[in-house]
């Protein structure tokens, strides 16, 4: 019986308010639990993944929780007043604006080495691995995003598109699935990453909705959604909770 | 027949000029390379300890080199406007001064996702793991500065001893060295990392020299050289180069 995405996102909010940060970063604690606040969408979909292919939660959480920082960690740093210059972070101030640039610049690199342990904590480095290539592309592309970056698709591949993938891979090395299993999954995260930015873009009218105008991506977030569930459909696993959620992400209205 | 450090040196220098950055991360190589210059204390600390051990510095290198990125990474963060505010560094402008703050932020995380890069290239992740504990007590040091820290002992430990340490152990876990082979490697890299600090203060003219004087700051830094070089005589290894390297770092005027 596979689990619903609130059940899941209970098991990680559990996770995280327990999550032992490393004792020596002291009172950056704080402002970085100020950071780890959110929809949850990405270590949801780790655990969704890993619920489809018969494997407990327990053994996916660090990896989960590890995705859900590095997400964090790139909030928290992009931004500084130096980047977006954003005050405001899901209707609280954001990590700057609450503990200033200084602490904030470290509470941003604290989430990211956190993230690691956490991924670290797998006997292989698969996790850690998928973990540290998502962070350098998301890196690179918000410095393409810094410079005015032309390329929409290529931006938003770099900026979402890795931590989508990161997510559900995780979750396969996370469970040892052999590596020939892989294929189908990437591809079905690489569309699922792509469906998540098209509607961000709608929700907030810039991206491509500047590009191609609101039906113009409703119709690009369908056809990513359609063929995130081709890929579904290919794989054998137990994958009608991960097809609900693209149906949830395609009709998401926040 | 061990070799110099100045024939370590030359290894790692090629090593980190034909070091290949991710390509996605495009525009930031260039501030990324300018901010890995240095004397490479630590990745020539790395490579001797593997020599002394009978290890082949290409088995070394990347181990090595990641070390240096993460101190590059806490040197980019630490010089920031919000945090130091240093506009110089070994003689040239700071990463933010030369391309500005946004870029110096991401250029410093890039380096941190770059060295846990390098370090998973191991099939075991004891590389990256003994790295990525040393970077969270480096960011909880950086955090206890900026609250102005009173335990001078503490702040070292965590700012300086911690890649020290790292430096030494990560050659260790890239040999596949025995578990309980580590612990006198381990207390032998404390004191280098304490002996490196004391002698810092006292040609900066602060921290230990501004509690005990010149005069009590090199009894602590000999008392240091003395206690590792006890520790190395405690190691069945070839220790000849890595005492000389304490005993260079002891009288180090620069």
């Amino acid at each position: 019986m596979l689990r619903q995405p609130e059940q899941l996102r209970v098991f990680v909010e559990s996770y995280l308010d327990d999550l032992a940060l490393t004792p020596e970063l002291g009172s950056l604690a704080e402002p970085m639990r100020h950071a780890l606040g959110g929809k949850r969408v990405r270590p949801v979909l780790c655990l969704a993944t890993g619920d489809a292919l018969g494997l407990e939660p327990t053994r996916l959480l660090p990896a989960a929780a590890a995705v859900e920082l590095v997400h964090s960690f790139s909030l928290v740093h992009d931004d500084l007043p130096a980047l977006d210059n954003d005050e405001d972070r899901r209707g609280a101030p954001s990590v700057w604006a609450a503990y200033g640039e200084a602490t904030a610049i470290l509470a941003g690199d604290a989430l990211l080495a956190e993230a690691l342990r956490l991924a670290l904590t797998y006997p292989t480095p698969g996790v850690a691995r998928e973990l540290t290539d998502a962070t350098l592309l998301m890196i690179g592309g918000q410095q393409l995003d810094l410079e005015g970056a032309v390329d929409l698709a290529d931006l938003h591949r770099l900026k979402t598109g890795a931590l989508f993938n990161a997510s559900v891979m995780c979750a396969l090395w996370a469970g040892d699935v052999p590596l020939d299993e892989h294929p189908p999954w990437r591809a079905f995260a690489g569309e699922l990453g792509l469906l998540f930015q098209v509607v961000d873009d709608i929700l907030d009218g810039d991206g491509y909705v500047r590009e191609v105008g609101v039906g113009g991506s409703r119709r690009l977030a369908d056809d990513a959604a359609g063929r995130a569930q081709a890929r579904l459909a290919e794989i054998s696993a137990d994958t009608q909770v991960l097809s609900e959620i693209v149906d949830g992400l395609a009709a998401r209205t926040a």
